[in-house]
């Protein structure tokens, strides 16, 4: 049972700003971010491409949608599919993608992330979403995907003590980051007072506790061998390179009634643990790290369960400004779900496109303390999906 | 560049009979596929599940299918997300998988497909399944997918200048092996004239020229490394394994207005080229193929653009027996998506669980004539999407 692997490595990236596109295609948006980030590897042409994205089917009334977004971005005739893993299908289609050139199918993949919301009413969105959840056990009860987390967040509230104002800066300091980068959907800080008097969604869920609805499309492409890498990076006019250091990835029961504990999501702690594995370091080794924040809960929770803080702990943490630049791990500078935007199946994209831009040092944002091991968490459903992607700057 | 790649092999297969499964739900009968296939398979767990299917977001109102399936099958926890690549799904999961595997991310995986049709009314899934094609340039103008092989049917007609009857010489021989096989649909045989004066679909495709609508589910268990395979082998008392020789997956543009030629689907050509070059075999080789025949239409192109039959030619040739019993490809013994039956996103996964049986020589229905490379040919769309597997028996 031989495997000599090579290793991967991530030569481009490329990003559409977020936003509610009501005059834009998802096709349109694609491309933009797939020639972006053939422009960014050099001009390279990926040979497969996955397609993380949730809501195409319903929203868009579109299936086939990975060949559909190769044709439109001058890829036809690649292999590509579609992967859906919920808000986690992303990193899901980072995984797949990964397999597909890591295997040596081929030698050059590209994984791009495309959600449109804004393709029909807000309404018709909330349904759509709430579709990550067990349809037969929680939306048929009329569970929305807001309603399901604010279970979490109040058990949690309950359990150690915290209050509304206590969890209020997880949006406070997201909204900061996200002042900085250009393609942030909502690139505006805001205050305290302003996210504890805004409207109640599900309590104790308020608005600004929430990512918003938008849409956007990101691609990572990755090629096989240091060769490879090393001649775009000279192309490039760049010095570092980026490699697939660690993978993780881990699924839960759909529903919440199955789970062994509410507070724990028990896929990110073994994607976690997969992907520290994978690459030979711990939690205190990461100096960057993109996390899930679909509300505020969820980020604290994932930064838990990442193994960056005791559980019930790190609010208390956040609010006395863990977390932040200078220290270890530096978290969400893209402004997060919450603030950067959550197009959904495009999210998990987004961050690792954001964690390579962080460890080269060309993110035209917040900027990260020159990290040299970057992690990207994103989830699917309430913790039914977890990918977790260990990325490291090579000279 | 060096890639050093232990063979994968297929160690278990399982599926239901497909069926109008009115009173069962997708993760009943997924599971009952699953537990097969680990059967089969002398009770491996798989440690990743890739899962084929379309419709399930329109017509269950269910996405984290594959955390769903994976939870109903008794592998909470291990990685596993849905592959959309409309009918063929399933192809394109088991390229999907096949990368896991191969690339050393797990030692063994599940690939399954599901697909629950009846979970809503029949309009509703003609719908669902009309998405396949581009919903902004043919699905809004009203086209239906079996009115998008309808074209295709009398283009080729006219152009190779055949009848009805000429063609009808497909589902007959479908149906005759079908009632032979326990998983099929429709194991009924029928006669040339109740084909000729079945009613009519879209001018010229008739009832009986068409796949029907149904629900079921396959699992095939991929294991890497020799060793690996010959102990399960050794466990299930079976003298042969089945290696993954070759794959190939290629897509086209999703429109059918913007293809090269109607008559030729492009991207079987290349997912069959790919395939056959990785395995280091041609056309003339395969002893066995299961061939997607989703239409009378799309069987015989299918074939010609697999390497089987000169282009024009395939019609004249299949009615005066080609590839029956004791010729080369014998083809579709299982009766085919025509009369086995065609459950979308599964449909894909029971081709390849199909050509396994013919090549370990336990297929429970109408027998190859003891073959040593085999080969299943799934597709999305009209020719969108294209998967071919080869497989090879080893002693």
């Amino acid at each position: 049972m031989v495997l000599t692997r090579d290793p991967v490595f991530i030569v481009g990236v490329g990003m559409t700003k977020i936003d509610r596109w009501y005059t834009r295609s998802a096709r349109d948006l694609f491309s933009e971010a797939m020639v972006k980030a053939i422009d960014d590897a050099g001009g390279v042409k990926p040979q497969a491409l996955v397609v993380g994205n949730m809501t195409s089917s319903v929203l868009m009334e579109q299936d086939s949608l990975g060949a559909l977004m190769a044709d439109y971005s001058g890829l036809r005739g690649v292999p590509s599919f579609k992967v859906e893993a919920a808000c986690g299908s992303g990193g899901a289609a980072f995984y797949a993608g990964y397999g597909l050139v890591a295997s040596g199918l081929v030698d050059i993949v590209a994984v791009g992330g495309i959600e449109k919301l804004t393709e029909k009413l807000t309404a018709h969105a909330t349904k759509a979403l709430a579709q990550a959840a067990d349809t037969e056990y929680e939306l048929i009860y009329g569970a929305s995907f807001t309603g399901l987390n604010a279970l979490v967040a109040r058990l949690y509230m309950n359990k150690f003590g915290y209050t509304d104002e206590d969890l209020a800066y997880w949006p406070l300091r997201m909204h900061e980051y996200a002042s900085y980068n250009p393609y942030a959907q909502i690139p505006k800080k805001t205050s305290l007072e302003a996210i504890l008097k805004s409207p109640v969604i599900a309590d104790p869920i308020k608005l600004f506790d929430c990512s918003p609805i938008g849409d956007g499309a990101a691609v990572v492409i990755l090629v096989r061998g240091e060769d490879r890498a090393r001649e775009i990076a000279r192309t490039m006019g760049r010095d570092v390179l980026v490699e697939v250091a660690g993978l993780g990835f881990s699924t839960d029961s759909v529903d919440l009634g199955s789970r062994r504990d509410l507070l724990t999501m028990d896929a990110v702690v073994r994607a976690a643990r997969d992907a520290y594995k994978m690459a030979g370091v711990e939690a205190k080794d990461i100096d960057y790290a993109e996390v899930h924040d679909a509300f505020h809960i969820t980020g604290y929770v994932s930064l838990e369960d990442l193994g960056f803080a005791e559980k019930g702990k790190v609010v208390k943490e956040w609010r006395e400004g863990r977390f932040g630049k200078g220290d270890k791990p530096e978290v969400n500078f893209s402004g997060g779900l919450k603030a950067r935007g959550h197009p959904v199946g495009a999210t998990g994209v987004y961050q690792i496109a954001e964690v390579t831009m962080q460890l080269r040092g060309d993110f035209p944002g917040y900027k990260a303390s020159d990290p040299e091991i970057g992690l990207a968490q994103n989830i699917g459903g309430v913790g039914t999906f977890a990918a977790v992607t260990i990325l490291r700057r090579r000279r």
